[in-house]
């Protein structure tokens, strides 16, 4: 494998040191707005400005097909990738609605869908395949593809980059993608499947347990102890979720902070995190998941995410959502008074 | 006690079957928006809309002062009252940061600060009193106060009503204030102080254990055991308390949709549900409160919040900033193409 990992600075402390003296000041019992203050500590020290800013919100969905899906491990048929992906464009889908409602852009990445994606405008054709193949029966994807994959991440980076983008979301589309980050995450973890597989879109108690049986086939297969992440990513991945590790380690080393969304985004994280242990000062995360494994995999990254709605919807919705917390946590930073100003008197 | 209990209609069930029905159809797994799907019906039967809308968002804070203040029950000095609301009107508050953020408008009602507030554009005059009086000592309020109070929540509901409010939101100011929410709760729910006294505004150990006898010798004093909502209000209360259990009352009947802040506006909420059980239809609760009886008053009213970011502010500021997340629900909820639609195959 050819991609180069690129390299990460850390985010800005002096500003942080500097914008936490002023948060002590504001008219406010101290730490009264809870994770508001963090985060809006955080989106200072990373923008490397003591007003941070996120008015420029670039949403990029990576789609992608998943061999695995023969084995009948989602609760829908594999053409609702594509089919998904034009209500994506034509502004039908959640993330649709909720990238307009927040004034976001949105594009949607073709790295692998089983047919290609008519173009058009906000399709982006960055294809490594026509899915992966089934990875209970060999490595999901070659190494070149990886590289691809990985690289089609960075190119959406590099765009959001172009756009001024003060905020990175990557969302995902691809059925049967909950059982590739499940297989994943029991890999990078070393986590018993019967702890992670869930219903994903919506299995009943027999498909969970098929799904699961799936992914212990997988993990029998590929013994993948000991492997390092690119490896194992190449065996059990996505493209969809290779293009999000890619984006979240180019995203982090053009300093733009990243938002990251549910349970298969996580798994992504978690491995652009294995890759680049300075990537996990850029990350956010903005939800937990309903689907159960996802508890666990925020524990592995040590995350407190910001909203927890039981949502399970992917495409970066769960993101999306949690945006205007963001920007109200940045508005109470940027704009509220000190007692000094106010004339207030303190405790 | 002369203030008439304005009847309550339940939110529309018609248009919630209708509206459930649609939302079954929309491109997305089933449930897999989460608590958004239950909060977008919950407000299309409020509004008797199939597409509720959330633009107009009204927001009065009710100050006041606490007699219960000269037991040094606070952080802050009892000054502060005044101070803020000052603050709130210039601008340089989280609640005025946050009203700006989401186009709300705001008010400040003054229902008996200790000093009166200055005349002028965003305060209205609706004092009770010039603070209540030490709960240890004696009723908080009398009969007539509490009356008034009732009615000052009653009349700023009319004034959103003619704003034509889709959202009303009660905040609170008045140093001492968790004092007299948790000595009502304690009182309305059987509950030990030692369970619900908390470090409010940011009281140590020590604080927390003073405040607590306080509440203690005012539960002794008033037993108020057998006594009915009103006569408990009427002890223990506070004139901004009064006024917002009169508000979210008044919005109910008016059929505008409550989003209720957090601890101190839980405890008005329960005693407006207390007084009338069919206001609960008409109350979203926006937050779980860092303050750590919040949970029991939660529990009570059987209320699962938005969000959960650890704030204890008050102002109304938790309520607004869930505000995105209502308008999210209502925008996924009224855009979002349906299956046929959109020509995507369902499970």
């Amino acid at each position: 494998m050819n991609w180069t990992l690129p390299e990460i600075l850390p985010p800005c402390a002096e500003t942080f040191r500097r914008a936490q003296a002023r948060q002590a000041q504001l008219t406010k019992p101290p730490g009264s707005l809870g994770q508001l203050e963090g985060l809006a500590l955080r989106l200072v020290a990373m923008q490397a400005s003591e007003r941070p800013v996120l008015e420029r919100v670039w949403i990029s969905v990576f789609a992608a097909d998943h061999g695995v899906a023969e084995a009948g491990v989602s609760a829908f048929p594999q053409a609702v990738t594509r089919e998904m992906c034009r209500n994506f464009v034509r502004g039908g889908a959640a993330i649709s609605v909720l990238a307009r409602q927040i004034g976001a852009a949105l594009e949607v990445v073709d790295v692998g869908v089983i047919e290609p994606l008519e173009p058009g405008a906000g399709i982006v054709d960055a294809r490594v395949g026509s899915g992966t193949f089934n990875f209970t029966q060999g490595p999901a994807m070659s190494g070149t593809q990886l590289d691809r994959a990985l690289a089609a991440g960075a190119e959406a980076a590099a765009r959001a980059a172009g756009f001024g983008a003060q905020l990175f979301i990557g969302g995902e589309m691809g059925i049967a993608n909950t059982t590739s980050a499940t297989a994943l995450a029991c890999a990078l973890l070393g986590i018993e499947p019967e702890r992670l597989a869930g219903p994903g879109t919506g299995l009943d108690d027999a498909g969970v347990r098929h799904k699961r049986e799936v992914i212990e086939t997988a993990l029998w297969l590929h013994s993948p102890a000991g492997c390092g992440p690119l490896e194992i990513l190449c065996r059990l991945g996505g493209f969809e979720i290779a293009a999000l590790t890619g984006a979240y380690l180019s995203a982090a080393a053009a300093s733009i902070p990243v938002l990251v969304d549910g349970f298969i985004a996580s798994v992504a994280a978690l491995l652009a995190v294995r890759l680049q242990p300075g990537c996990a000062d850029w990350l956010i995360y903005a939800h937990r998941s309903a689907e159960p494994g996802h508890r666990l995999i925020l524990e592995a990254v040590r995350a407190e995410p910001v909203v927890d709605l039981a949502m399970r919807l992917g495409e970066g919705s769960g993101a999306a959502v949690a945006v205007p917390l963001l920007r109200a946590a940045c508005a109470l930073h940027n704009e509220m008074a000190t007692f000094a100003e106010a004339g207030v008197s303190s405790a």
